[in-house]
């Protein structure tokens, strides 16, 4: 209801401010019997931190999970998980210039006419730090999914202009723009360099799959996987749009081309070119899942900016503080773990029906 | 949870297959003593309704709504409102032909895996014919906003390669392709007329704007409003894709462009291009909040395809029936209905801040 | 949220006033392929209509149900059953006089302080005749549960200070109490004559089991099965209390004699006692689940009453129409159908675990 | 869904087991701008702790809670309160004896039949320490309730056969027992020391007063009032029942008695008698909440019992470790806590409505 819970079954509620105590979540509905440590969230949580490479922020967080509840010698009760991650390395004196200022492109403003009290720190609960704890329930959910052969993979589809033309899914993990294309990550690194160098940002396009997918999974009507799919990923800070399968170039075709031709390959049904991503009607259809993702680019910029103050005066401000040029490679293991949530329920869900 | 129940506070709950005795809703958490009767409701179901014109199907379903409860001497009473609309004009016979074979674009196939058993006549639950229930909620939501002073407006913004160049909100209503460019609106209408002929069909983008909505709508984190947004909109059958404000186009951008230009007017905070699409952090802004929406072309077409059967066979189809050539002035209304259910679900959410 | 939807995943919403045109409900979350007609549900209703016999109401409701939708030749699909009950028999007339009044015992009063509106006609929302819904929905999730070999019975344990001292489950059909002893009934029968002639009512105490509940269902904390099951039954108008088990009496024993003696019979662990009412920290322990529960005599009665007028002046009032001299009988069903809403829904929340 | 989330917009997720390494909470929809300390927790969960007196258990458990998001400056900032609570002075070796045997009275058997894994240190999440997590958020919620003039208050009424005959709320900080009724509590904590003496325990009741309450508050249907108390206070472990106003003695009254007197003070309606308990069709009616709670005998006791062990065989065990002879004292914050979530939750409820 006010936006801190997400999910029906498999249930995550979320906590912390960029430079409060600590930021975590509590999952309910885990199944029990699942082998789980704090390794298997950490390993998540580290490639969504700061400081990991030169197209990223050089803000050093740590990050560093514990599991508070719902684990006994080393496997899951049933019980509600809790995950803490204590906030180190915070420099809120940076965040002191802005304290009577509404950034442009950030929250300030919309959370003081929402709130009418704002925690200017870091942004506070507006912070992109909050993505740490989704990071965490995602690494959750991907163990109840890998049970069953479910995997998802995002990986930076596009950075400004330069776009991956080769989809390797091995090559994400071997370059720092997490990139599906060795080649166009290069590209990719020069132009976040320049903007950085700028004092600018850069926007992008991340893509996720979801492979092993059974059909049968989502709801119909309100509930249909893209539509919770959207919901997920719709609801990290920087996303501006998202399509599933042939999505905006579907606006241009021919139903007798976009209904695309099914293949019948080992008794299960596929589509020569998967142009409805793998869901229809609302249901996965057993075909890779794909969409697509806007990653608008980073507010906070060393650039001179004109802002608005919170006396509504106009003010030229230039943003210190340690920012991120492009945030899609951090983005990818946050799409990747709100997927993972949603299809996790979704999978729950189903369980309710044979 | 089993996906025919949407909203928080202002909660519709849907039911009805498109060949079974009625479709309809119940909507419960509308505020009490506001005027309503069932003309309200039959004005948004009337644009909804087949058969308006040559470029929708020549159905004529009728879609007569009867108020069966939570109006009480012509005001609500803050009790449920139950809304029921019969069916009529059924061919289900139309439908024997495709008992056994998975129509393609359709969710025969998905339905068929998830529940194991499907009502084949209309696409049952899967039918368009659902969104009445959606578009009769979405009357009842509008009145609540009406008071607030929100209005929500959607329109064919482009059918195919034809897009409108011009956004008069006032020619919407003037062309049956619901588009806010007149001189373009006869381009889409010769498009569609070509396609139809031709047995064939084609989608489009239908873009929406929400004016006057006051700042500080929206939630944080897992419900921000444009995730809330896109997950109704999603939500419709035809959907594959959504974006706010500058939406795709921001993964081209720069921070330093993307950031915008804040204007003070008359105490307000606007910005030059709303390339955030009124919505910052999850909440709105006090712009105009901007979203498009990509739709796919109707996947029923009279054309020969190639289809499975239950038995996973290959087989050629020929769709028979009334279909809609170009779904887009038809899904306006819904687009609308489903925008205006999230608006009057965070504004009540609102009123338990302050 | 706003009171009229019910469960988690086997969810109901109803709707409905007493003199509207309908009332009635929607069920989601139906497991799919379950043999389903209106005769199932219609004779759960004919057990709580009104006009059964002399210890009821002489008014003559009929309450037939028609299936609306989420069947499809004889099964349920999965989709959401609507089910529609219209109004009939109604002396609205009757309640004119009440127009300006806050009936003794109603909820006339509340509901205006809540709402700032009311439809008085026989009280509106706040009507018994609302449980006709909870009725019909109940006898579905009977449906589901039968399947599962779990059954549950209510009767009329007691009435006034007339109380059975044998309880015979075939008994409870054999009299028009519902009580489980014949002998008792008859001086029940007598009482609530006795208390009709003075223009008077009575209450008494509804008893349920259920038999044949497997062990597990039921969660911990907050959702303990009998916390839901309190919810579920203390929301049925009457009712003013509930114990399970040894329930009150508890309060006065030693934790040496409540603890019960555990005796294991074909594998399964018993309870001497089963003082535990068959749940044990929330969940059931397989034995029978045993609950009692307080009904207020009918607030409606012939006698003349003190009340408050809308103005806050006194009056005096004699409340005409067709009352129940004892709601006991009729409560009957509905404590089973609340109660097998909260199992069905258990029931399929535990198969997301195993 | 899976039992550890509550409430609607008040809405609180607990974590935690006995001896984990932690228990807590996460609160959302509390409203911004209200002043809260962690004084304004530790104080109540000070008054449930283990080792206040010596009719209570002597562990030590510290118990001191650290905020660690949501307050700004010493203020709520309308984002996610979590409450953090570490564990300590864990016996955990107490248990070993009891691994591999279901004890009398506690969750053991039900916990492994349902999650097919079972945490037996201290009961793990059955334990009674998961309260501490509802007291705290309880104290979050009296902030709330506070500021509208809303206080709720609830005492031991009984122990074993001896019952308060005097109310005075002053009286229940006065003695160990927290009766109403100095007198009697000397009485009932004669009556605790013989139980503990004989290695055994004793039930009682709680009752509990919400004064205050603003007619209007609560929702018709299944979220009634009294049935959302009902289902927070049954969720607490040891309750075995509860009722309002009359309570189980109106299934003795004739609805001309029950009916109660209306009587207009200051331009309220009271009631002569209350016997309704401040509450009629679910709805709040100004008048003074009222109910009561069937408190079983603590189920951890030193005489020797029989168990059955995890191989179903019989066994006789006696339970070391300390615990409570009489749970009463310590029941009475909870009950407290859990009623002032439910009406901080109906108290916002009723803001979307007017």
């Amino acid at each position: 209801m006010a936006g801190n819970i997400f999910g029906n079954i498999f249930r995550v509620a979320t906590f912390g401010e960029s430079h409060g105590a600590a930021i975590g979540c509590v999952i309910e509905g885990v199944p029990p019997n699942i082998i789980l440590s704090e390794k298997d969230i950490q390993a998540d949580l580290d490639r969504r931190k700061p400081g990991q490479s030169e197209v990223t922020t050089p803000r050093q967080e740590g990050d560093v999970v514990e599991i508070l509840s719902g684990v006994f010698e080393g496997r899951t009760t049933g019980t509600p998980l809790a995950l803490l991650i204590r906030n180190k390395d915070q420099h809120s004196a940076d965040y002191n210039d802005i304290k009577d200022v509404f950034r442009p492109g950030h929250a300030d403003y919309t959370y003081t006419r929402k709130y009418g009290i704002r925690d200017h720190r870091g942004g506070g609960r507006s912070s992109g730090r909050e993505t740490a704890a989704r990071v965490a329930a995602g690494a959750v959910a991907r163990k109840v999914l890998a049970f069953e052969g479910i995997r998802i993979v995002a990986y930076t589809l596009a950075v400004g202009d330069v776009r991956a033309e080769e989809i390797d899914l091995d090559a994400i993990d071997q370059n720092i723009m997490r990139a599906p294309d060795l080649l166009k990550a290069q590209a990719m690194i020069a132009l976040v360099q320049e903007a950085k160098q700028q004092g600018d940002s850069l926007g992008g396009i991340v893509e996720a799959v979801v492979l092993g997918c059974p059909a049968g999974l989502g709801d119909p009507v309100f509930d249909k996987l893209e539509a919770k799919i959207a919901h997920a990923v719709m609801s990290i800070g920087a996303v501006r749009g998202i399509e599933f399968g042939a999505g905006f170039a579907a606006a241009k075709m021919r139903g007798s081309e976009n209904n695309d031709i099914p293949v019948v390959e080992n008794d299960k049904v596929k589509n020569r070119h998967n142009y409805a991503g793998g869901i229809v009607g609302g249901i996965a259809n057993g075909d890779t899942i794909r969409f697509r993702v806007a990653v608008k680019p980073t507010s906070s910029i060393a650039k001179q900016q004109l802002a608005i103050a919170t006396d509504l005066s106009s003010r030229h401000i230039e943003i210190s503080g340690r920012h991120d040029p492009c945030i899609c490679p951090r983005i990818v293991p946050v799409v990747e773990a709100m997927t993972a949530i949603v299809l996790a329920d979704a999978y729950l869900i189903q369980k309710t029906i044979h």
